[in-house]
């Protein structure tokens, strides 16, 4: 364990945990669904609802990112938008996160107040406040979130409901992560747009409730890869999918990259995650919501997912722990 | 990184991800309040007040707890039990626990389990629902628990509210577990009573609500010490508290230990943390609720935390990071 306390206030051991925990929250600005902020055994945030929507994810310093390739900054946005598009893809709108965090004592100072910043820009962008948080030494910088959301009313959209029929749409961008990843696996460090998707998402928030109000049967978010997470879709609902890649849209900058790498632009975009797209289902009359595109159909039973018809001949999508 | 992947189910690399989610919520008994449980994108739980009240702690291995001195049971037990304590600090009804875990890939899975079952046992004993979680890998163990929990119709119990005139009283253990530590860190492994109560604190849970409906003024549960947490509730509500160390029950269990270890007990309740016991103040007309014992004084302001009329000559309590 190390024990390195420098006398100044450039290590968190340094500062402490009252005074990280004070840079962390002091002086910023609360949405009004913050009832009570940080600074109490713990926050109350509103749940108009009468319910609340509950998700949590957990990033781990050289596994879910590295600071040789993302800014602190990048890695606090990617850290809160990973868990608010978890709350999106219910159909719910974010209202607040709770931050948990785990790093050596030695960790600098400015390294853990960029994290927060970027955890508030994050934030602001969804609307949602940052309404409580942890913050302990650890011998690795673990992250914990935990996002809170609202129903408004609406029955949550599960996995589950997919009926066959129904088309299949995705809203948000997909393979521009997997890209980036390409790019900075080679040690390149550009172009900038497909290494930013790497560094931190941006999920389209707005596009779940949409989606649950445009009467979406089944949604999930894209983290793992779109024919893994619609394979979990199709799973918890009971049916078979169908993607078209003749739907899917290439970006020229995904096919620059992939002439650039020799790599085929397509496989990122079926099989890439950490986008955080949103991928729903609809009944076949929907008209769907501004930014969903329509790209396969869900099919009968037992079918699985299949790319334009046929098995999809590769890894679909990020394998934990292997 | 680790990366020894075994073929069998026998570490969490084996069984994976999902056979590991699976182990930690198939099969288990959700309480009402759980209206969605584990395996969607998010969680759907029930906030009938229309306010959630939210708090996170991370617990690091060999930081907060050894498997040494603890079981894994032991040590999920009360990775929830300080957290459902924050909620009833709170005077709120906890409702549910969101689980972050991260562990090195060749944790035994067996490990894993007993941590899951403890978690579940507490929750039992709280009847919280474990809604939801993530699994990550890790260089060493991290535990991150969220605790929700519900208001019914009353406002927060905060650390500010407390009054000149105010009487302080506190429900629970104070300074077992410290005496426990002290036990277990001389190499011994009795009085069970102590050491356990190090292992996983029993925080009366329904001692917050019941301090709210009797008219609480402030309330903080004691996780570092009780002056020292006596201080941030002072500090917080902008008063002096004087204990009076007469009114402090004396276990004859911890005045043994103290003998044996040639310890001062008064200090081990004084300052010991980690038994999270709650601490309230309340008009002085109060009925204080069952269970509840009036220790001291809330003074005017400046005048800090005293002990007998007199400052304290030691460490209050748990200082993080040194």
């Amino acid at each position: 364990m190390a024990d390195r306390t420098t006398p100044g206030g450039d290590t968190v051991a340094g500062i402490g945990e009252f005074g990280l925990i004070g840079a962390m929250t002091e002086g910023r600005a609360q949405p009004s669904t913050t009832l009570l902020g940080p600074g109490d055994d713990a926050a109350v945030v509103a749940a108009p609802d009468g319910r609340v929507v509950a998700t949590t994810d957990v990033l781990v310093q050289n596994v879910h990112f590295r600071f040789g390739w993302s800014s602190p900054a990048h890695v606090g946005r990617k850290a809160v938008a990973v868990n608010l598009a978890d709350i999106a893809a219910m159909g719910a709108v974010p209202t607040s996160v709770l931050v948990g965090l785990a790093c050596p004592p030695d960790t600098e100072t400015s390294v853990v107040t960029q994290l927060v910043d970027g955890m508030w820009e994050e934030a602001a962008r969804a609307r949602v406040g940052i309404v409580g948080g942890d913050v302990v030494r650890a011998e690795e910088l673990v992250l914990s979130i935990t996002a809170l959301g609202d129903l408004g009313g609406r029955p949550p959209v599960t996995r589950s409901g997919a009926r066959p029929g129904d088309v299949v749409a995705v809203c948000g961008r997909l393979g521009w992560a997997a890209a980036g990843l390409a790019v900075l696996g080679r040690g390149f460090r550009s172009p900038v747009g497909v290494v930013n998707a790497q560094r931190s998402p941006e999920p389209p928030y707005a596009a779940g409730p949409a989606a649950a109000i445009a009467g979406a049967t089944a949604m999930i978010d894209v983290s793992d890869g779109l024919l893994a997470d619609l394979g979990h879709l199709a799973l918890a609902s009971g049916v078979g999918i169908d993607v078209q890649t003749d739907r899917l849209t290439l970006d020229q900058k995904l096919v620059d990259v992939g002439t650039a790498l020799g790599a085929d632009p397509m496989r990122w975009v079926l099989t890439g995650g950490e986008d955080h797209a949103l991928a729903a289902t609809f009944p076949s009359y929907t008209d769907l919501p501004e930014g969903w595109t329509r790209i396969g159909t869900v099919l009968l039973p037992d079918t699985g997912v299949t790319v334009d018809g046929r098995p999809y001949d590769g890894e679909t999508g990020w394998e934990h722990w292997r």
